[in-house]
Formats: C-alpha cells, structure tokens, sequence
C-alpha cells in the first residue's frame, strides 16, 4: 500500500484549492453549471424516447407502451428541467418572462411536443440512408449502427434546443455526438430533410451553415468560415455555405465562405476546395493531380517514372 | 422542483406514442431488436476472452485461469445465445435447418472455437504494429492503447460472425469500433495477416473491399466505391478494390472501384486519388500541387510570392 | 434458453486457454499490467481535480471544497499508485533508486503538484480557444463541450507523466483522448503555451514534435513523419516537425519530417503537404487544383465544361 504522508497530501490539497481562486468571483459563480455526465443521460434517454423499439432497457409489450414511455417522460422532464434550469442561471435570456423554473417548464413542454415530428424527420434520414448505401441490409441496421444518423439525430434534437434559445447544453449535446462519431454539427446550422451522412468521420458542419432537402455528403467534409483567424469579430455573422437542394458532397472536399452558395441538384466531387458559388445542376470535380508511377519489380519493363492519367 | 402538470404530460405521452403506431403492424415487429448495448457488452467480453491479461476484471493467477475464463464463456454464451436469436428472428436464414435456438448454438459453438486462431492471427496483427512503428515502445502498449488493434480486433470477430451468416450484429460491432477509433471496416471486408493501421482516425474500408498479408495503411485512407449514388442497385456487387500483399498505403489516400487492384509489394503515397490499377512493385505518388510562398517580414529578402518545388 | 452442452464448454475453455500459453514465459509475466480501465478512471478523476466546478459529482460549496478535494486526492493517489506500480513493474526505471512503492509514491507527489500549473496552462488554451473561434458563446462551453481542450488537457497531463518516466500509462491516456476526440497527440510530443485545436478529428501529433506558444491548427492537420517503413531502427530519433512560435495551420494539411521547421508567425493554408522547412512570417498555400465544371440543367448557358479559377 501507498505510504500517504498526511502533510504532503495537505500541501497538495492547499495549493490545488488556492489555484482555483485565482478569480473567486468567477470561481463562485462556475460551481453550478450544467454537468455534462447528465446532458449524456438526457440525449440517452431521448434516444430511447423516439426509437424505444431499438433503445429501450427492456423488451415491450405494445400494448402497454404508454407506461414506459410517461415513466420515461417524467424522468426525462425531472432532468431536462434541472440542466435547463442550470443553463438559463448561468446565461439568462433577456428577453424571457417569469422565473426560470417557469421558462424552464415552457421551454421542456415545447421541445417535447415537436417528439412526434422528430421521429418522422430522422425516420426520413434513415430512409435516405437506405435509398443510398448498398451495404445496408435494412432499416433496423442503419438505426442500430449508422454513425450518421446518430449524428443527425442528436443534431436535429439539440436544433430544436437552440431554437428555444437554450444555452449551452446544445452545444454539449452535438459535440457528444462529435465525441462518439467523429460528425462535428453545430446546433445553429439548419439542415432540411432525407439527409444522408455515409461514413462521416471528420465532416465539419459550421454554426451558419444552411442545408436544403435530399443533401448526401460523406466522410471528411467541412462545410466551413474562411479566414477564422478574426475570432469572435465575426460571432453572429453567416460565415459558412449554402447548400440547396438535391446536392452530393464527396469524401474530403471543404467549401467555405458565407457567400458561397452550391446551387440546387449540383454534385461536388472528392476533395474539390471550393469558396466561391457553383450553379444550379453544375458537377465539379478537381483535374486530378498528375501521378508519378515508378515500377520497382525486376521483372516489370515498365520505365523509372511512367506518367499516365487515370 | 418543476410543476409537472398532469394533463400536459399526457397528451405528450399520448401524441408520442400516437407517432410510434404510424405503421402498427411494423412497430410491432421491431419490439425485439438485437440491443446494441448487449452487443457493446459482448465486445467487451469477447476482448477479455482474447487477452485475459490486459483487460481481466481482476488479476489472475495462470494456474486458475481456466475457472475464470469457464465462467466468463458460459457469461460470454448466454448474452451471444440471447443476441443471436433476436437477430435470427428479426433476419430468419432462409437455408439454415433446426430451430432458431439450435442454429444459435450452432453459430455460438463455431465462432467461440475461432477464438484460439483469433488470437494467433490478432498476436501478428500486433506484432505489424510494433515492426512498423517506431513511437512503439512494446507490444504491450499496443494491445492497450492501439486504436488500430482495437478496431482490426473487433473486425476479426465481427467477421467470423459475418461469415456464420449472423444478421445485423457484425455491422453492430464493427460500427461500434467505428465509434471509439475514427476506423470504419465493414465486416463483410476480407484482410489477410499482419495487417497494420497506424492513427487510423479517417480510415473507411468498404464492404466487398479485398486486402492481401503485410498490408500497412494510415489514417485517412479511403477504400471505396465509385459512383455510390445508384444505392441499392449495387446490393452485393464488388464496388471496393482489390490491396495485393505486401502493399503500403499513405495517408489521405482514396483508393476506389471494385476493378482497381493494386498489385503485390507497391506503394501509394499521401493524397492520392485512384480509380485504376496499378502493377505489382509500383510506387505510386501525385506531383506535389505547387505551392505559394508569400513573404511577410519585413526583414525577409524574399519576394512577394516565391514559388518553390518541395 | 441456450442448451449448454458441458463437454463442448469444457473443450472450448481447455482450447482458449491452451492459446494463450504459447509463450508460457511471457504469458506469466504479462498477467499484471496496468488497466486501461483503472487509467480511464483516473483521467475523470483528475479532470475533476482540475476542474471541479465542471466535473464534479455534486453541487460544490466553495467554503467546503478543501474537504471534497482532498477525498478526491486520497481516491486518486491510491489508483494512481497502484497503476504506476503495475507500469514500473513491467518495465523497470534502471536509473531509479529506492523501492518501486517508494518510486511511485514521488512520481505522484511530483505529478500532483503540478496540478495547480496545469489548471493555469489549461485555462490558457480555453482563452486561445475562445480568442480564436467566433462560435464560442463564452469559455464554459469551451470547457465543457470542445474536443480540442480535452484532448489537450489529456495530452498536457500525460506529457507529465512521461517526463517522470512513467511507462505506458501516459500513452494509454493519450489514445484514449484519441478515441473520444479523433485528436491524436503523442505524449512525448512538446506543446507550448495558449495552443488551439479546432474541431480536431484527423488531427496527429508525433511523438517527436515540437510546437511553441500562439499555434493554433485546425481537424485533419497531420505533424509527422517521413518514410514511416524503417520502424524500429528509428526509435528515439527526432522524426516529427518543429512549429514555432504564432503559426497557424489550417484543414487537412500534412507537415512531414524531423528536419522541417515552420517558423515564427507563417501560416500555411489548407491541403498542404510539406516537408522542408518555411521561413518565419511566410504564408504557404496551394496553388488550388484546376476544377472541371460540367453544367448539367438544361436551362443553363454554361458550356459542357467549364473551367474557373476561384
């Protein structure tokens, strides 16, 4: 066993709490914030709460759903309301009236009616998924195991969230689904329906991003700002692309800018870097790089370096 | 505390379950899903049974470790025989004889037998790692804290189950790895022996993608299909490449089509995007895009813009 | 429930655990590493540690908080402990003197009190952060929320650990902020001051990188090395770049080398890939591949192909 010598841990404990009071204004206000342990639980249990037949704790009977799913609710409720309430503490909404466990109360009932209509959109994202993968077998699989959808549904639950003016737990929210996905989202872009992330490890999705109806786009894209470096001068302004309608993003192509604008029906190719707008129906794709092939085998009669276009 | 007010939760509870019933006859079919976190458990087991010394509960004394693993198997066999069956219910195998609980055994008793040569071939596996990397200290840093092991580790076994004819639970396991790593490999992928993925975040290897022994590829890299936007009409034809032995793939990389065949021994470098094959022995790399060098300080003799070949 | 037939259980447990003892020698030895488990759990601990008013289990009062910090130290000084004995038992300090307990007792001490520096450091990279992204609301949803701050937060912790000589665990801590962010930061890597990871997923860091104080990079940004094949004859060679003070690198760019030196201030744009060295205030970018565009609408006077410069 360890030998604690009890003077030294003191040291340890001394000098550690001292390090937190460098600003104890500030340090006094931090100690309630919204934990994120508990937002992780919430987006747990909403998961269970739109799709109970693939997240549920137990195996149900139909017939008696409506008990699980009000058990479920209230727990839900008694959750959302402490985090919220933590949150609008923390950040208060100017604009809002009644004491915060009343906004809290407005904002819980508010984000839960849209439950319905939540599924029927991420339902249509799984629909997509399927039209557009031959490796998927089924839906059931693509709930079970797609990272996009995961991706997408916590973005569309954590949309609506933001929508409500909620602060920080959305953020929280999409960039748990960042952690376990590698599909980073901000809660502020808006995204339309039937959409389809294949792969999606390492898609960046900017703040002011807009996103039309029946998009696909695969892994390693970043719908981005141009020059960041100005930081929080450019906080509210649309810093990141439009993407309208029927549009097909491949692997690894970033497009950046606020003014850029990938008209209706175009597809962008693989690792195209675009910051300037692309017609209506338009296909782009970058000349790809010259090869240089240089046979290596004894055998081979091909030259040192041989040139081909492929 | 939240003022919860009754009828308010109810009609929640009732619109959201109303949402639930769109296609009844559906919902009712989809009660009994494999669970993922049942699958996540199994993983984590399946780990254990392969390398008791690294990720065992407690520590083991060698000569009792048949009691410890015995219990383990018969834990390991009743979450797989539970798993199993709600996946064989959900995908009936329309060849297979017996009832679903004997094909379940059937299945369990062959992939717990692979175990043994899992290990041996996931010990290669490890042992590429170590040959091919120098931040490696020892093989035992690899099997606990390699993204690459774990990811090539869970396909091994989900592959087994792929290869028994399993529905929806390799996918599963594989997305699950997809998860933790960044690596996504479809269980339907073939990988021959000591295969290595260094960092890996990025990584996509397709469902009908072929990789010969002695193959090392790095994050980023894409092996995939062409043309994905004809979805479901492609179901089950070879879309992804053919990786011979001995072949080493740099990062960023996509390699794609289901007649690319990048023969024995060859290299392809950072960045590369390829639609065609390549002969064996051949190192393949693009003409590094010209780059802009502008000067900024003033005490820089260099010119406005400086182009350089690097 | 399953049919378990005991003389096939019995034959798989005799054949797994046969497996194992291929190499009995080895097998013994390696029945007592450090668990990745315990490790995960002690990073928890000692981001609570770090920052308390975050992470905490329960609402703190900051008059009473030297009594939860030092319940905190006790719990995380004996898993430490224990750990560190397990690491230093599988690979020996050989310069080391005293018992390895008496090692580790002051490789903890050591450690812990670096705590307060490391908040100090911490807070800084939120400020970097916070400075640098116009998305950030305000420096609690940066802790709280960005991948970039906890995988940095990990590796500085770690980089610790592996300047006391602390085998394998600081790795284990590294990759595991690599599986729940996509950033992989070697913990021998050298990192100065108010450093910025944005988004971060692809991002990685060699084990022989040097990076100084204001450098800020963006997901996808490769630090690495050159002609990776030689492996283990590399070992403890400076293989990975030097980026010096203010540098900024953007999405997708690789620098690649021991030799390689970005100097003071250059930025060096998207989809780069270096390996020389870049002269301080120098911005480097692509010249952008030439893009195709094919207008497809009927409706649109673009010609077949159409090629732009953007």
């Amino acid at each position: 066993m360890s030998k604690l010598d009890p003077q030294k841990i003191n040291n340890l404990v001394e000098s550690i709490v001292a390090g937190y009071r460098v600003e104890p204004q500030e340090a006094l206000k931090s100690f309630a914030q919204p934990k994120r342990d508990a937002i992780i639980r919430i987006i747990l249990m909403l998961r269970e709460l739109l799709f109970p037949e693939y997240y549920g704790q137990r195996h149900l009977v139909t017939t008696a759903i409506q008990y699980h799913i009000g058990d479920l609710l209230m727990h839900l409720h008694e959750q959302l309301h402490e985090q919220i309430i933590l949150a609008l503490e923390h950040r208060p909404n100017l604009n809002a009236v009644g004491s915060i466990a009343d906004q809290a109360d407005e904002i819980i009932y508010k984000f839960l009616s849209t439950i319905p209509e939540l599924r029927s959109t991420i339902e249509l994202d799984v629909q997509a998924a399927f039209d557009g993968d031959p490796a998927a077998v089924d839906k059931h699989e693509i709930i079970l195991a797609y990272p996009g959808i995961f991706a997408i549904s916590v973005y569309r639950m954590a949309h609506e969230l933001h929508l409500l003016s909620v602060p920080l737990i959305p953020r929280i929210m999409t960039e748990y689904a960042h952690n376990v996905t590698g599909i980073d989202i901000h809660p502020g872009a808006t995204i339309g329906k039937y959409f389809f992330i294949d792969h999606g490890t390492g898609v960046v999705i900017g703040e002011t991003t807009t996103i039309g109806d029946n998009v696909k786009i695969y892994q390693g894209v970043t719908l981005g700002a141009l020059s960041p470096r100005e930081g929080q001068n450019l906080r509210g302004v649309k810093r990141h692309p439009t993407i309208e309608d029927n549009v097909t993003v491949y692997s690894g192509t970033s497009i950046l800018g606020g003014n850029t604008v990938i008209g209706k029906g175009a597809t962008i190719g693989s690792n195209v870097f675009l910051t300037k707008s692309v017609p209506a129906g338009t296909k782009v794709s970058i000349k790809i790089p010259e090869l240089m092939f240089k046979g290596l085998s004894p055998d081979e009669s091909s030259p040192e370096y041989m040139e081909l276009d492929i």
